[in-house]
């Protein structure tokens, strides 16, 4: 027997369209606000800003040692909000599927979002579905926006990273892009190579509950690693990143595959993983904060905000020398979220 | 001298992605929130209930008369934050680009974008931007999410249709889908066929200004045309929706291109419409209103809700007869929108 698969009438807005609603998304990701199936969303409004956020996912294989795209989709969304100091209220869920995809792999990936946002409190309240004919899409891409609120006390951003500031990884460098780029090379490597894919909310609400005022910036180090965020965080404040070598964290299957492939791992993809920027006075209760979470047991401070030379990202190495590290450039690693 | 294309490595998140943005997206988009570029937008909080949407975009081909992929992103997210009431605050704009699609057709897109953002005074504040590799898409994909807030004394649901309501209809039904169609056909049909996208904010903010209390239910007819958006909302309320034939608005070249390819214009899709069901007092105010507005000048009546049977559609004809009108089934229009 054949195995069932997305039909272009899924996307027609007509009858095929409706049960795959109801029989499938409304299964598994229901709520009150969600089973409206309105135009919109209508939700309660919450104090402080809002935060908004968007991002499409395209990742290649879509399902990858330590998540798939409907998991990476929520986290990743969720963790654009709480960058921003946010607490995320709520997620969209753009479907774009090509004709022919597996309405069994369909089903795993709503699961997979279901239990994301379960785990992180956060629902879907919005959704969409496009099919697109065989050839002109690949399986599935998902895009997630989401909304989120600020505290009135609360103001994080690249710009506010200051002279002196310390730079705190909240974990290892780089294993969700090194899991992804051997899934897509056809690689298998020695030890446990998987992704990193987590949302940091409550690591994020922790640090600011105890130190609103403190943590200046925060960034998740995703597409261009933490080489390419820590240059645009130079960029905005106009400050040096000076880095020390040997604080960097890299798990060992990690480094091995990466040596492998000739690859550097602060390029590479995170999805688990934030970049805080914190005054030098509390840095260490920071990372205190984060040792006692899940999400930062193995955070550590990789450098400082130093006005030595503007704008750019450097590394202190053992030997005493200095590199520089710039942004990524012409290496494309695509789908990689 | 070939032309620019889209490279994979724009959709790395190195310095071709910023070059991209900088060059392409502030230059056309620009404003103080977008130009922040942090991982999430923060605004405001305005005063109401929030209402949240999301629709992604596959529409082939791309250009057509009347509009293109962009401009419809905008108009279409726009009009489902009207179709609860809300007034549109913002939008979100998620790319999926396809390795190799012309950089000279994105600026087109992108400035097509500027321009109905602009005239509908609804900014994108937040964005993506994915490549994925020649051949997995289809030049461009577009994911717009948009954020609006209800005033408080505004409650618009097809739960909320009433026995006796009448229908209004903002407009001629299927402008947009039989242009769409006809080009995805190659077939060329004699007069101005062209697309009706248009945002519906402004006719609504109208409506409820006048109306607060007795516009019950908005819904815009897109994918599924009217047909299907009014079986929807006969489900929602359990009512029979009984429409008149003379008064169902098509124009003669719409209804000469139906003809021609075996089409019914009650199941093409509309992008400038809206169907309101309004409280019979207030039926003839309503349609007033809408005829003062340029999106609302060919409003009509098209019929009443009635307890006669219930949760369906159907039509009385001239000679006396009905025949019901079923939602759209096992007739696949990709790509429409």
């Amino acid at each position: 027997m054949s195995e069932k698969t997305i039909l272009l009438d899924h996307g027609s807005g007509g009858l095929a369209s409706q049960k795959l609603i109801s029989d499938l998304f409304l299964k598994h990701l229901d709520n009150p606000i969600l089973r409206s199936l309105e135009d919109s969303a209508i939700l309660e409004n919450q104090p402080g800003r809002l935060a908004f956020t968007t991002d499409s996912y395209v990742v290649d294989p879509i399902f990858f040692p330590g998540g798939d795209i409907g998991k990476l989709a929520v986290h990743g969304t969720i963790n654009d909000l709480a960058m921003r100091g946010a607490k995320p209220l709520c997620l969209s869920l753009g479907l774009i599927l090509e004709e022919g995809f597996s309405l069994n792999d369909l089903e795993l990936i709503i699961v997979s979002i279901s239990k994301a946002c379960n785990e992180a409190d956060v629902p879907v309240v919005t959704g969409d579905t496009k099919v697109v004919p065989r050839g002109k899409g690949d399986k599935i891409f998902i895009n997630t926006s989401g909304i989120g609120f600020v505290a009135t006390d609360i103001s994080i951003s690249s710009q506010h990273a200051k002279e002196g500031d310390k730079v705190i990884l909240s974990g290892t460098m780089g294993d969700h892009g090194i899991t992804i780029m051997t899934r897509q090379a056809g690689i298998s490597v020695q030890g446990n190579l998987q992704s990193d894919t987590m949302p940091l909310h409550r690591l994020v609400e922790k640090l600011l509950k105890e130190l609103p005022r403190d943590v200046h910036t925060l960034r998740d180090p995703t597409r261009g690693g933490v080489a390419s965020t820590l240059n645009e965080i130079a960029e905005n404040s106009g400050l040096c990143i000076e880095l020390s070598d040997e604080a960097l964290p890299v798990r060992p299957e990690v480094a091995a595959a990466c040596e492998l492939l000739g690859l550097e791992p602060l390029y590479l993809a995170n999805e688990g993983k934030c970049l805080a920027i914190v005054s030098p006075e509390k840095a260490e209760q920071a990372l205190e904060i984060m040792h006692g979470t899940p999400e930062g047991a193995d955070a550590v401070i990789i450098g400082t905000l130093t006005a030595t030379g503007s704008s750019r990202v450097i590394i202190n190495t053992p030997v005493g020398g200095t590199r520089v590290v710039s942004p990524l450039h012409g290496e494309p690693l695509p789908r990689i979220c």
